[in-house]
C-alpha cells in the first residue's frame, strides 16, 4: 500500500508515519510506500520495507499536488491545515490553506481519476453554542471561527465528491488533542496540555482559566487509531453520511488535576499556578463540552475511558513510562 | 436606498426588482437606486423615485464585482446561481458560480469595508434523507447534490462573514418555488409547476410521478417578500444563527391536483397526462416533504396556508386574476 499523509510534519502527521513504519502495514496489508507533504522539511524515517518520499511545498499550489496524486496513493490521510488561531488572525492565509488547499487535493484526486480512500481531519470546532450536554450526532454546524467554517466545508466537499464516485472520502471531527507533546504553543487552548506537560517533565505552567471549565479531549494516540481505523473501515455503511464525531473524554480542568494527582501526586500538581486570563476565559464557553459521538464508537472508533488514560498514554508515548518528575 | 441584486434576470430577481419599483420603499425608506447585476441583460424599468442600473457580466469575475461594490449599495440580494441539475453535469461551472461566485462577492464586500446587509439565496436542498416530518431546524445538513453542498458551504461562509463584521448577512433556505411562471424548464422538479401552469393556459402537461410524492413549495410573491424581509429585520435577533429555513407549504400532488380542480374544476385538471417516468421518480425521494421553519415564522416569514394560496397567487400575479382557460 501506497499512503500519503499531507501535513505530514506536523504532531499527528508524524506520529501516523511513525506507526505506519513500526508496524509495516495497515488493515492487514504490508505499507509499501509513504509520502511525507508538508510545507516544511517532515522528518523521514524509512524501513526496509517501508520507503518514504518526503515532499516538501505548499499543498495549495496546484502543480505540487497533481503531481502528488499521480503517484495514485492508495490512501490519502488529509492533515495539512492552518491553525485555529492563526486561520482566524489572517483570513486570507486561513481560507486559502485550511479550503482551497482541500479543493485542490480533492480536485487532483477528481483529476488522478481512481476514487481512493481519503481520511480529512475536521475538528469539533464545527460545533457552536448553545451546546447540548453531550452534543448529539446529526446537529447543524454552528462555527464560530474561520477554522471551524473551514473544517465544516472541507466535510461538505469530502461528502459531494465521495457521492460523485470521484473519492471515498470521511471527515473525522477530531476532539482536542491532548496531551499534546513539544514545546508551549501559542493557541488559546494550549494549557489544557501545558498544565499536564509541563509538571511532568518538573517545569511551572500557568493555569488561566478556572477548575469548572469542560472540553472534550483524546490523546494522540487514540487519533493515530481514527486515522488509521478510518483509512481502512468500510465507509458503505456510512450510508453518505461522511463525516463523524470521534469518541473522545469529556473532563474539567479540575478531572484533568485530578488525574494528574492520581499519577504523579501533589508535588507535580503543585507546578500549576493559577493565573486567571479574561481573554482566554472568554474563549472557552464557545468550545464543546461534550461530544456523544454515538455512531464513531459504532462504526469502532475508540478512545480513552478516562482522563487519567490520557494521562498514562502521554507518559508512556512521550517518556517511555518514566517522566522526568517521577524519575 | 441602494440595493444589488445578483442573478437580477432570473425569476427572483425581476420580481424582486418590479416590486422595489413600484412600491419605491423598503423598510419604510425610499429606494432611490437598483443595480441589477447578471450575466445576461436584466429587463430595466425604472421609475421617477429608482435609477435601474443594469450591469452585465459574469459575478464570478472579481474585478466586476468589485467595481459594483464599490458603489457601496446598502443591501445586497444575492440570486446568482447556476440551478441544480446544470451543477450536477458540469462540476466546474456549478461550483465556480454557486460557490466561487459568493465567495467573490463576500470578498468584494470585504473590500468595501462598511458591513451592508446581504441576503443569500440558499435552498432546502441543503437537506437530505433520512427526513424528519417535518424536518426541524437546527439539523445536520446532508445536500445530496452538488448544488446543494455549494449552498450549504455559502451559507457558512455568510456566517463567518458575518461573525467577523465584514458583514450582516443572512442565508434564506427557500421552499421550491411554485408556481414557476414561464415556459416549462428541464429541471427535473419542474413538473411541480407545470401541472398547474400549463392547464391554467389550456395547454397539456406530463406528470411523471404518483400523486403521493409530497414536497415543499411557496409561491414567487412569497419568496419575494422573503427577501424584502430578511433585507430589513434586525438580525441581532437570530443570535449568530443566520440560515433560516424559510416556511411554505407542505402538498402532495394529489393535493396540488385538488387545489387545482376547487379553482379551475374538472376541465382544467383534465389537462393532466399521466406519463410515469422512472428517472425522475427515483430523483423525488431526496427531495424534502415538510420543513417545520419555526424560526423563520417566528422572526415574521410568512408563506401560503394552503396549495390553494399558491394556485390563487398565480392567477393573480401571472394572469390578473384570469386564466385563459377560465375566461
Ligand atoms: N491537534 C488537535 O488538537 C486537532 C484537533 C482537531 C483537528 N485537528 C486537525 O488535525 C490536523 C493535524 O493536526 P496537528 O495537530 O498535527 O496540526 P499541526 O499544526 O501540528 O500540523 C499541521 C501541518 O500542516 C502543515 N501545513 C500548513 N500549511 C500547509 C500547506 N499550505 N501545505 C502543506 N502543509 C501545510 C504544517 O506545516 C504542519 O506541519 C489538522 O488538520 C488540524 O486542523 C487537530
Ligand atoms: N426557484 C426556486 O425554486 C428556488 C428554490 C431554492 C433556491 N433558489 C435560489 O434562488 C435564487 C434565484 O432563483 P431563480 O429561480 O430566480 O433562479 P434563475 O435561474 O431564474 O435565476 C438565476 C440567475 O442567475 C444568473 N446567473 C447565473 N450565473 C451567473 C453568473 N456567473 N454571474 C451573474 N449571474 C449569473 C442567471 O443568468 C439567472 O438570471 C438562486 O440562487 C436559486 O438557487 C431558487
Amino acid at each position: 500500500m501506497h499512503i500519503l499523509i499531507t501535513g505530514a510534519a506536523g504532531m499527528i502527521g508524524r506520529k501516523i508515519a511513525e506507526n505506519l513504519v513500526t508496524t509495516g502495514s495497515l488493515g492487514g496489508r504490508p505499507v509499501t510506500k509513504i509520502t511525507l507533504q508538508d510545507i516544511v522539511e517532515p522528518h523521514t524515517y524509512g524501513s526496509e520495507e517501508t520507503a518514504i518520499f518526503p515532499v516538501v511545498g505548499d499543498m495549495t499550489d496546484h502543480a505540487l499536488i497533481e503531481h502528488v496524486m499521480a503517484e495514485r496513493p492508495d490512501v490519502v490521510i488529509h492533515l495539512a491545515a492552518v491553525v485555529s488561531g492563526e486561520a482566524e488572525a489572517d483570513l486570507d492565509k486561513g481560507y486559502r490553506v485550511n479550503l482551497d488547499g482541500t479543493r485542490a487535493l480533492l480536485e487532483a484526486i477528481r483529476r488522478a481519476n481512481y476514487a481512493p480512500r481519503v481520511v480529512f481531519a475536521s475538528s469539533i470546532a464545527v460545533y457552536g453554542p448553545p451546546f447540548a450536554d453531550p452534543i448529539p450526532d446529526d446537529v447543524e454546524l454552528h462555527p464560530l471561527t474561520s477554522y471551524g467554517t473551514a473544517k465544516a466545508m472541507g466535510e461538505l466537499l469530502v461528502s459531494d465528491y465521495s457521492r460523485r464516485g470521484i473519492l471515498d472520502g470521511i471527515s473525522l471531527r477530531l476532539p482536542t488533542i491532548c496531551v499534546r507533546p513539544g514545546k508551549p504553543n501559542r493557541a488559546a487552548s494550549g494549557f489544557f496540555s501545558s498544565i499536564i506537560r509541563e509538571p511532568l517533565k518538573g517545569e511551572e505552567t500557568v493555569l488561566p482559566v478556572g477548575e469548572d471549565v469542560r472540553h472534550f479531549f483524546a490523546s494522540p494516540r487514540s487519533a493515530v487509531d481514527f486515522f488509521l481505523h478510518a483509512a481502512t473501515m468500510d465507509t458503505e455503511a456510512l450510508k453518505g453520511h461522511r463525516a463523524l464525531a470521534m469518541p473522545g473524554v469529556s473532563a474539567s480542568v479540575g478531572e484533568e488535576i485530578a488525574a494528574l494527582r492520581e499519577i504523579g501526586g501533589d508535588k507535580v500538581v503543585a507546578l500549576i499556578r493559577k493565573e486567571p486570563d479574561a481573554t482566554i476565559q472568554g474563549f472557552v464557553h464557545n468550545w464543546p463540552a461534550n461530544i456523544a459521538a454515538r455512531r464513531a464508537r459504532d462504526h469502532g472508533f475508540e478512545a480513552e475511558s478516562d482522563f487519567a488514560g490520557i494521562v498514562r498514554a502521554h507518559i508512556e508515548d512521550e517518556h517511555g513510562g518514566k517522566p522526568p518528575i517521577l524519575a
